[in-house]
């Protein structure tokens, strides 16, 4: 009877669509002073939720100036990102060590006692079926009061909330400011590097925790199931590079665009590719309980299904993309920018529902419709209405992102099922640098075969180096802990995040000069055909395009 | 057991502090073909989800081509939102009737049946206490499938969903765009219009309400209770008025300034006063069953509660502008434009969470942080940032009202439980007519006794003409539709909606010819000090500031 976990909230239709036709009829009229005292504990928890909430808006706020005092100082080893987690994680231990402990509600569920239970049970009363749902456990000391201070739940979101509504505006923004020459002028590597290198990485990376797991039982260190899928899908779910914190020093330096192009895109596309892979992995069920044996029919299916769900995502983005720039062609829309702005936002918000709508990935589709709206609507719209938008997209995005990372930070102490198993944390830290260097290193090698600007080691070094993890390995890693081997993966991935993001993000200053890639004031002469850059260590580069 | 209807489900916080911590752990390890039949049944539910979230997106996309072309072909008798309410009127006729009917969750539950129910089951599973909420009646039929197709009950929001996220935009841009030089030269007038005269308004067509109640009930037109203080809350759900489609008009035709002030500072502040007096009126509970008769001690609890709330909400909306304003002040925050957004953005949300959080009403000290934002952090901010915050607000605000406007016109065919009577729809109509006019005219008298520039008497007229009843009259109405007598103002409140916006608002333009009342292009001359005004019969006033 029970649902799996990540369909049990459809949360973003769920948010504003929430149920409540029936039960405006459910007023009961029981007693004034009876009502009374319910009205109270249910505002008690309205009152909690809101300062929960609020606990994250503080948090931004606080993350917001403090990097208003970095910018302002040019601190650059630390960033925005970075700080939020700090910020996430300071208050994740207020909240763990300094909040009164409710016993009762920590204690993890084992699945023997939740096999015993129903998520759903009908009750009959006098002819009529009613339908109750399971709300969750309470220690029987609470019975009374079950509205208690319990900031550690209060604070933990539904894992659908990233997918629904925290990600489609910073994966929308990411293919909004794609329109860029140099990405078009670098497509086939990048898309070399997105798919290719994502599926080499997933797959090196996922046999070498296999091994690492088979390692773990041998010595004993494993005390429950980890098949070979799973380690598969650890390695999609990690392989989403996310190096914002690089992109943003990049852009502060003005630092090769060529290689900001290779690196943005790749991460860009390859979360898309990550999302679907896991999709896909998720879908490779053989039949009967011997899940790593390798089965050709579900293989087949597998591979079926990403390029079904890839295309079909792919579709549905640039169709509505297209309509959208066709719509803003033939009205005379621009006159009015409000109009304008808001059509856009409505189309784009729609591709996502209708990618939900039709069982695609409404965040790849979000991305591709993003890419197209730049590609094409854009062009289309009044002036007034590019800077509308991009700057809404802007905002949003940066709030979205700030806000994940900070979670991440808070996750850290507040997420009730940690596993922390040393063997595997270093192996999958082995396992990414190796999964890294084998495709980045080989594609390169192959890319240049066929480049009139070759890739340099130097970028090469760079690229590997970049190869940071975010918010999509969070959101891809948290969507499903209901397992062991699950718990320990996003376990695994938030210490991945924390550290590349902390220590690769802050290296990458000194990394560039050390690489001696060029951080450039570009100094424009002419019409941008030939500029003239003046490197870090002094010398002037003249490049033509 | 029964929690009352309005604080059933805590919405806002809800959508992102989905309680979802505990769930991770409830993944049962059924089997799996029964899980893959949950699962199945899960997506079809989010599918559907989505489908419907879709159906308003297109109907809003719908609206905005519509209105582009009514702008386009200089249309004016009909204004967006009327629009909108059309396109959602045709969207209910069909879900009403073009789709198959599901009887069975169609029934109004009686609340007979109702009191026999809990809305929480604890089950006692081997000493551990689950804690199971109602979901609702599910039909005999259709017990094995619990998530038919119900696009009626799937469009239907949860009340609050206005109050916590759609109204909140709407208010804060009021406030945020009020910050006009003839807003604080009037700034007497519009205070006592808004208080004095929407109190005035309550009362009148409270007590005229009574008087068409008690009619009723010697005709036997009555089938259940409706008390004295029922009456009086219709007349602060109806006392706030919105005359978004008069002022666009104004607005397009550059109408008289000071009378766009009036109208504009009115309709903002009243929807303030009538939120804070419905609640008062709420919580005018006199001990006992007897609730028509008057209460001292629970008539001055209720003017105290109105005193309280709005106080409090006030100094939240105030102190966080001020705070914000402090802060753009003192920070070079300016240098990052996209970081001061955020940061504004963030602040502004922070009011309407705290206030909740200590009790008081979020909507109203979100307006009165919109003024405070307006007046003091608006001057700091940069030039990008200003229009930055202007046009996020701006989009926001459009949408949330398109999307109200459209559900109205969607909620008179598939809201469930309309009580449509004839004589309270008339005598309602009666009752407003009069409740505007005793307090424009007699306000108007003593306000002028005290004025500099006299309020003339077409002013006058048109500001009686121009008393619609738009978004607020509806959010306050639809909060609470549990009893017999709400459900009656309900549905009346949707018609005087209905009939203002599209016949009071559509006869906007001839009403201002009519009265001759100023419609004019501005000439700007010299520092604008002085400027001619262009009137619509031909004549040039020249008017001095």
């Amino acid at each position: 009877m029970a649902l799996p976990l990540r369909r049990r909230l459809p949360v973003l239709p769920l948010l504003l669509l929430a149920a409540g036709g029936l039960r405006a009829a459910e007023r009961s009229s029981s007693s004034a002073m009876e009502e009374l005292a319910t009205e109270k504990e249910a505002e008690e928890s309205h009152r909690q939720d809101s300062v929960s909430l609020l606990t994250f808006i503080l948090l931004l706020t606080l993350t917001i100036l403090t990097i208003w005092l970095f910018k302002h100082r040019r601190v650059r080893f630390l960033h925005e990102t970075g700080l939020a987690m700090i910020y996430g994680l300071i208050v994740g231990v207020i909240l763990r060590y300094g909040t009164p402990s409710t016993s009762g509600r920590d204690k993890p569920i084992s699945c023997s006692q939740e096999d015993r239970l129903f998520t759903t049970l009908l009750v009959n009363v006098s002819g009529k079926f009613f339908e109750y749902t399971l709300k969750g456990e309470i220690s029987p000391g609470k019975i009374h009061n079950v509205e208690q201070n319990d900031m550690l739940r209060k604070v933990t979101f539904d894992p659908e909330v990233f997918f629904n509504i925290l990600l489609p505006p910073i994966i929308f923004h990411a293919g909004y400011s794609l329109k860029k020459r140099h990405f078009f002028r670098n497509l086939g590597s990048i898309l070399a590097y997105a798919f290719l290198g994502t599926a080499v990485s997933c797959f090196i990376i996922g046999n070498l925790m296999y091994g690492v797991v088979k390692l773990m039982k041998l010595v004993g260190q494993l005390s429950d199931k980890f098949y070979y899928t799973d380690c598969l899908l650890f390695g999609a779910i990690i392989s989403a590079t996310d190096p914002v914190t690089v992109l943003a020093i990049f852009n502060e330096l003005h630092a090769d665009v060529d290689l900001y192009a290779l690196l943005f895109g790749e991460s860009v596309l390859n979360d898309a590719v990550a999302i679907v892979l896991s999709s896909s992995i998720v879908a490779y069920q053989p039949t009967g309980e011997n899940t790593h044996a390798f089965d050709a029919a579900a293989f087949f299916k597998s591979v079926g299904v990403f390029l079904g769900i890839f295309s079909g995502s792919f579709m549905m983005g640039a169709v509505t993309g297209v309509v959208t720039a066709l719509v803003t062609k033939f009205t005379k829309l621009h006159c009015f920018p409000l109009l304008e702005t808001a059509l856009f936002f409505l189309m784009s918000w729609s591709t996502f529902l209708l990618a939900e709508a039709c069982g695609f990935t409404g965040v790849v589709a979000v991305l591709f419709c993003g890419i197209t709206q730049a590609h094409y609507t854009y062009n289309n719209l009044s002036v007034e209405s590019r800077s509308r938008t991009k700057q809404l997209f802007e905002v949003l995005h940066f709030l979205a992102e700030n806000f994940i990372f900070s979670y991440m930070g808070l996750a850290l102490f507040t997420f009730q099922k940690h596993i922390f198993s040393p063997v595997f944390i270093i192996g999958a830290f082995i396992a990414i640098f190796l999964g890294r260097a084998a495709h980045i290193y080989p594609l390169s090698f192959l890319l240049n075969l066929g480049r009139r600007h070759k890739i340099s080691w130097n970028f090469q070094h760079m690229m590997m180096f970049s190869g940071l993890r975010g918010a999509m390995a969070f959101a891809l890693a948290i969507r499903d802990t209901a397992t062991y081997s699950h718990q320990m993966m996003f376990s695994t991935t938030l210490l991945i995040v924390f550290f590349t993001v902390w220590i690769v993000g802050g290296g990458t200053t000194p990394m560039l000069s050390w690489l001696n890639i060029r951080m450039a004031q570009i100094l424009k002469e002419g019409t941008g055909h030939s500029r003239k850059v003046l490197g870090s260590s002094g010398y002037v580069v003249v490049f033509e395009h």
